[in-house]
């Protein structure tokens, strides 16, 4: 049992039937290709590779994990040779430029195929997943030379790319970063130090491995604003692309860590090692955050594909194990056990995982739409506005799809009881594993103060309205809906309550703004079970039109029924929790201390 | 950084000042000698046992975990010499009758060491928590030659024991249980049958292992009616007291797991064993609620000792690193980096672990005085009164301390952000040991169910009553108490909700039983909230009459005064959150299926 099954059938309604990808690729230039038929023909090879190549290497990843030998970096048995299929099944390119050997679709299209792949065997995709983001680094703030240098091989996948930003004595805070990159006569420079946590950082997947690094320039300013982004290959290409001389960067160590062990997280020494500047110099950070803003919506998918194995294996696993009896009949001495998710408490445990699996990535999805208008639309007020709900929404979908997969992960092991706990089934594993994603990439905390702080308290709240608006506009539109009308009517007041809250905590921090770090992390939930109260209103309204039009996959469409049903009566609850701690205020937080 | 400290402060302050042991112990002939002198020296003696020779172990431990060698398994490095001090040290014998070898002290104080033990090494302390439970179970239920035979060589800890109930078809459902216990000629009985996850099930810290095993007769009833219990030791014992013969039970393999390394858990074939039947044939089960109970209780130790451990930790790191700047300075390129306990999410989480760990050692020690009286009270009024409470307190100690342990052991991981995942700090293998804590012994949804159905509905809520009326005494003397007043309003309001609450499930329950399984998770979750909320009103009370009083230890009492209103305002609001959730009923939990 528990081989990983691609979930198409959700994925396809949440693109088909609730967010109209058809419509939204059709509307600009670069979807043209994008045909209904395109893509779910990349979503079933996707699907193929997921679960045949990628899906069986993922305990033996986590059995094996990395080791260091003569200072390069071994992977698990079988990563080496499925990296290979994978590029040679075009998948780096598929969102990149023609011009750069891509296949010139879309970005959305790319994160979605990734899904498969993040679920199936996430330290393996993070090889992947690191390139990514340096490429869309190098494409925004790369100049002429340095992308005919480095995107054709990063893009068809031959090099992979890595982010280096985190030092042992700063991880959120890279004001106090000490790398030291040395001008040197040549137009480049000599990167000097170390820094760990490294992701990918070294292995044997590809033949080059381009770092992008985070170093000071000797005259540079103090704290952030003295911050330059630099290249550092781990060999220097020759001028006709191929790779030259070994670079002095080096993988030092190999961090024994709680999972994810088939990837590689290492420990970086930059030991004169030749760098050349990206852009201006000083202003690294800024260009950084380009890298950011993927890895954090890179991360949010973390939190779905935990979630999503966490339903998978447990729906599977509680279809099929018989314990304990119905309560009505226990005291019958020749009563038969039953299959566990027939006992209310369990299905409690896989209905909250299934509200949290598809609501999440029906938000995620939502938010891949609006990278796309970024990217592609012409038109500059449209730009603007998806642009807004991207700053919005980004810090929530790290934060919030990473604390509810994780709690899905360890409701998913609950459901194996003690065969949970042993490897048997990696459900451990799903748990050790998404344990890290509300860590990396700027923890819980960092993303809530990034959304109420900079996001919401810093535009007056404007950011937040260009998102309550389009809440507000679907409760008009609904609120006569037969069968959503009373979660129409909630989600509509909690709408209004967010920006008000929001407000509040506002006109505290005016006093304190420490209110605001006392006030964000349940701010910050509170919005995650607002956006999906809004997906999920929205999906059981699909849902039931399509029963009432006398849809004959009536189980499909009344399970989406009945997991917001589900939510809007046993999750949503906890806003009001959140709500009362977070009024609370920051003197409810106090230690005295000597 | 980092070494284990045993809590002997906040240990002192539960004992001397929340519940007055000493008036306790003074007031039944065991306790007798337990004066106040003794309990503070032996405490020492655990806290440094704990501190310089377990504690060390339990990082090689969790690397090292155990091997299976020959049918005969290996601890890791350290742990039989560790054990054969804790045997010359007297501990195993502490609260066991002198006529058995034991100090004849009170059983709570062999608890209350244990709670060291417990935190410094969770996976070595469960080889002599297993002894205990076995020892109990024979003590209750064994004849006057099992006595003899079995009970001083397991009272000095020389053999210890094991518990085998689970097999790989039946968990929480023993009804359904295969071994077999087949008569033989010269009274004793062949077991024949393989049970699964049996903590300490081999090891090499004892020269034999007593086995206590759920076993069939040939005619026995069909269900739990028909299960029996017998003695199956490692090694048959000799007239004399010494080791015979080797019986035929043996460690099949070891589960692979994701923590408690240190601990084997073990498949134990028993093979044609030698048996000798416990009491009468076909009562098994209930001899073995004996040993269940004291094994949850056990279990819920270990959700302290994590949580003892997340708060020892997380507050020595986050006092140490510096990270992150003043929200109100963060503009001033000169602001320099605060220490992370500065933050006001981080002390969230901070003052979350410190709230759950002194509440539940509180809760915690609360049960262990009832357990003394059970034992040695002669009045059987108080034996009754005390007996119910337990009967109460038990699932949810196990429950409650576990889930709020777990996530505690969470938090304290956050605090440490990308440090906390690696294994350095040990703060991932805290998590990783605490996990299966919700699972085995019973998991959450059976210890909900048991409290629930069981010891509330079942006794048409008169033991909940045995204990409101206590919560509600205390309301009604402090009512008018300065610091605590506005607490103990809501602490009474809660009281009468929860009976209130209990009773509406009940009238549910007569139409469909199944609505006890719907609402038994919240409902535990609730009770559980509701008993900190009274020890923290309490321990607030005694911390601001020591302050009034001028007592010079401001920090600490503060701390408590702190700690409790942290709780009140920010932890108790889940209450409503659970309550709304239980209240909504079995029809907000369905999932269509075809």
């Amino acid at each position: 049992m528990g081989a990983y099954k691609a979930p198409l059938k959700d994925m396809q309604f949440v693109l088909n039937e609730l967010l109209d990808y058809s419509t939204h690729y059709n509307s600009f230039a670069r979807g043209q290709e994008a045909t209904a038929e395109i893509v779910l023909a990349m979503m079933e090879e996707a699907a193929r590779f997921a679960e045949t190549v990628l899906a069986p290497l993922n305990a033996i990843g986590d059995e094996q994990g990395c080791t260091l030998i003569d200072q390069q970096v071994k992977t698990p048995d079988g990563f080496k040779v499925a990296y290979a299929q994978f590029i040679e099944n075009g998948w780096p390119a598929l969102s990149h430029e023609p011009k750069w050997g891509g296949q010139g679709l879309p970005e959305s299209l790319s994160a979605i195929v990734n899904e498969m792949f993040a679920e199936a065997n996430w330290a393996w995709d993070m090889y992947p997943g690191l390139s990514h983001g340096a490429l869309s680094t190098l494409i925004r703030h790369g100049n002429d030379e340095q992308k005919a240098t480095y995107l054709p091989a990063l893009v068809s996948g031959k090099w992979t790319g890595t982010m280096c930003l985190t030092e042992s004595h700063c991880g959120s805070d890279l004001g106090l970063l000490k790398t030291k990159a040395i001008p040197h006569a040549d137009g480049h420079y000599r990167i000097q130090g170390s820094k760990i946590f490294i992701s990918s950082g070294d292995h044997d997947l590809s033949e080059n491995i381009v770092h992008i690094v985070l170093a000071r320039l000797p005259d540079a300013p103090h704290g952030t604003k003295g911050i330059s982004l630099f290249i550092v290959p781990k060999f220097i290409p020759t001028s006709s692309g191929e790779i030259g001389v070994r670079n002095e960067v080096y993988c030092g160590s190999l961090e024994k860590k709680m999972g994810i062990h088939g990837n590689a997280t290492c420990v970086m020494n930059f030991e004169d090692a030749i760098g050349y500047l990206i852009g201006e110099a000083n202003r690294g950070l800024s260009y950084m955050f380009t890298f950011m803003n993927f890895a954090r919506m890179g991360t949010a998918l973390q939190g779905l594909a935990h979630s999503e194995i966490a339903w998978q294996k447990a729906y599977d696993y509680t279809q099929m194990r018989q314990q304990g009896r119905d309560l009505n009949v226990i005291e019958q001495t020749d009563s038969s056990p039953r299959v566990l998710i027939k006992h209310p408490d369990v299905l409690r445990m896989l209905l909250t995982i299934k509200a949290f699996t598809e609501g999440n990535r029906a938000l995620y999805y939502y938010v891949l739409q609006q990278a796309d208008r970024v990217l592609y639309f012409k038109d500059k007020q449209s730009i603007e506005d998806s642009h807004q709900l991207m700053e919005l929404l980004t810090p929530i979908c790290k934060a919030f799809m990473t604390e509810t997969g994780l709690e899905s992960a360890n409701l998913g092991m609950q459901c194996f009881g003690g065969h949970g706990y042993i490897s048997e089934y990696g459900m451990e594993q799903n748990v050790r594993d998404a344990r890290i994603s509300t860590i990396y990439e700027g923890t819980t905390y960092i993303q809530s103060l990034d959304l109420l702080g900079r996001k919401i308290l810093m535009t007056q709240g404007n950011t937040l309205r260009c998102f309550t608006k389009i809440i507000h506009q679907f409760c008009k539109k609904h609120e006569q809906h037969l069968v959503i009308t009373q979660w129409v009517k909630q989600l509509r007041i909690l709408n209004k309550n967010w920006g008000n809250w929001a407000l509040e905590i506002g006109i505290k921090a005016l006093t304190d703004r420490e209110e605001v770090g006392a006030a964000a992390y349940d701010f910050m939930m509170i919005s995650g079970y607002i956006c999906l109260a809004w997906v999920w209103a929205d999906m059981a309204r699909i849902a039931s039109d399509q029963l009432s039009k006398g849809h004959t996959d009536t189980v499909f469409y009344q399970q989406k029924i009945d997991t917001a049903s589900f939510y809007y009566d046993r999750i949503l609850p906890r806003i009001e929790m959140h709500q009362k701690s977070m009024h609370s205020g920051l003197h409810t937080i106090q230690l005295t201390r000597s």
